[in-house]
């Protein structure tokens, strides 16, 4: 007989704000599907970091819970592998969020460049919250609460972990040793998704996201409006691929690589037209999404299973929680009864 | 049979980082013992406050918890009429900050006047601690949580209280209306206690302080090393009344204040020696302190006992802060089990 090694862990999760797009499918979702094979994953629904920007607007917040839970089961997340919990009914990380600030300066959080490229896009000006500001603390937190030994994150989200590594550092020096330092996992393959406009990434309330709940309709709709080469007005004219939507969709989803690079060239020599392209995107997408829609219908239709089941990875976090808290208590010397 | 009236609820408290001294008893022990009386009062162990600058050395605040618990019974601080707790047992109050700090910006942290001051005397520069720049924002949590109507401060906190307000108000707008505004209660009579050495405030850690602790050796040496007027170098010299430490104590702790003010006019003229008017200020302030100094070591003989009430007191602010948390989540629509 042989021991047991324990399974490590890992710590993901997304903020309640939108159902889920195939941006998140290809950027976490699926990887996620991996992971909870290999490690004891916990996925969080971030609804306190949603309302750090989103203070006024609670029922988005809530509503969003739900239909998030929606998508993690539809894709495959596996609650008997995979932990998924609700993040404002685990007080031990606001607890531990409040200890941590003191081991952060103002000046650090400032010089934060994933903060500051958000603080910028989401246009806050003098009207930053102070909870916004303060989030990767809070993010902290979440990663520590659970001893995540990895975390599964884009580039653009590199020096949150690092933020989280100083903490637990600076934690570990000063009071005792309590936590590891948590690894980010950069998947190698799964790139960010553009939208479907071409601006940048897919994003939810950017209008140009196509949702896991999208119904085969709206899919085809949204296929078909996809940025292409603007350049490219006749079939017989040479199109460019590099910024074409529907080539960097194919190179993605389609399995058939041979016969995407044979379109490539097919189109940039001229001939080939943007709806022939985009009825084969559009095939491929509607047989991935499909199944993804049936399995979200039929868990909604019993949303109170699926609190149950938020309810129990809830109270398995809460459990474990409660024991960091026991050791931080203990290490900071305020375990006073 | 009448209907009897709700007391209002009063909440001060203390940052455990050295025992309380005369400066303490005057700004506000002994306006505590009046408020119990009349107030539902909650006396809190600020040791979470204390740690945004102590972070670094818990020892020193979890060593502290236990004088200034019984410096508060020396001085006749109630466990009857008052509820003493340690913060950091209540994690509730962790929950409220972080939900608070979604509710005031960045920017108006920074104009803080309390927080500015501190920080300047403090000398934080960039090594200024994200904990100590929110430490407003806890506070309003601490203040709330209990659900205080009354907050016993000097002057210079008065921007705390509003800061507060001004929480409770988008609160209560943007959710549902949930905390009743706090009112500060600013004593008329009680000014600040200038240090030993005239240099500003009485403070713990400026070598300027009368403990209540102190022994009556310790307090005839501070006495007798009071500043006076530095020009009156002969008992014929006339003397200065302003700035003149030992006259600011007799005019505060004197109870016979013709004899004062007879005194204050012989030295103006002249002829009145300052150990003459130390000599006299000591044996006051030791009639102060004796009966303080006695109680306070017989409560010293029996920690488990102190700790205890410490321990009873923090039961008891738990419950009434699950009841408001309970209906922060119903407002924040965050009740989701």
């Amino acid at each position: 007989m042989k021991t047991e090694q324990r399974k490590k862990i890992a710590l993901t999760g997304d903020r309640p704000t939108g159902p889920l797009h195939l941006g998140h499918y290809v950027g976490s979702l699926k990887n996620r599907l991996v992971l909870q094979k290999e490690y004891n994953q916990y996925v969080m629904i971030a609804d306190v970091q949603a309302l750090t920007d989103n203070a006024e607007n609670p029922e988005k917040v809530r509503n969003n819970i739900l239909q998030v839970a929606l998508d993690y089961l539809a894709v495959g997340i596996d609650p008997k592998q995979t932990t998924i919990f609700i993040q404002s009914m685990i007080p031990e990380i606001a607890e531990l969020t409040i200890f941590y600030l003191n081991l952060v300066t103002v000046a650090r959080l400032e010089r934060n460049p994933t903060v500051k490229e958000e603080i910028k896009q989401k246009g806050f000006g003098e009207s930053l919250p102070a909870g916004f500001f303060c989030y990767p603390v809070s993010q902290a937190a979440d990663i520590t609460i659970v001893n995540a030994d990895v975390v599964p994150v884009g580039h653009d989200q590199l020096p949150m972990i690092e933020q989280t590594a100083e903490i637990v550092r600076k934690f570990n020096r000063i009071y005792e040793h309590v936590f590891t330092e948590p690894q980010a996992l950069v998947p190698t393959d799964a790139g960010r998704l553009p939208g479907i406009d071409g601006q940048g990434k897919m994003g939810k309330s950017l209008g140009n996201a196509i949702f896991l709940s999208d119904s085969p309709d709206e899919i085809l709709k949204k296929v078909m409006s996809m940025y292409t080469d603007p350049g490219h007005l006749k079939v017989s004219d040479p199109g460019k691929i590099e910024g074409n939507v529907v080539f960097t969709y194919l190179d993605i989803f389609d399995p058939n690589k041979t016969e995407v690079q044979e379109l490539k060239s097919h189109y940039q020599k001229g001939g080939l037209g943007d709806v022939v392209l985009k009825k084969r995107l559009n095939t491929i997408l509607q047989d991935l999404l499909a199944p993804i829609r049936t399995r979200r219908q039929e868990f909604a239709q019993d949303p109170a299973s699926v609190l149950a089941m938020l309810h129990d990875g809830t109270q398995r976090t809460r459990a474990v929680a409660a024991q960091t808290m026991d050791r931080v208590r203990k290490a900071m010397k305020i375990n006073y009864f």
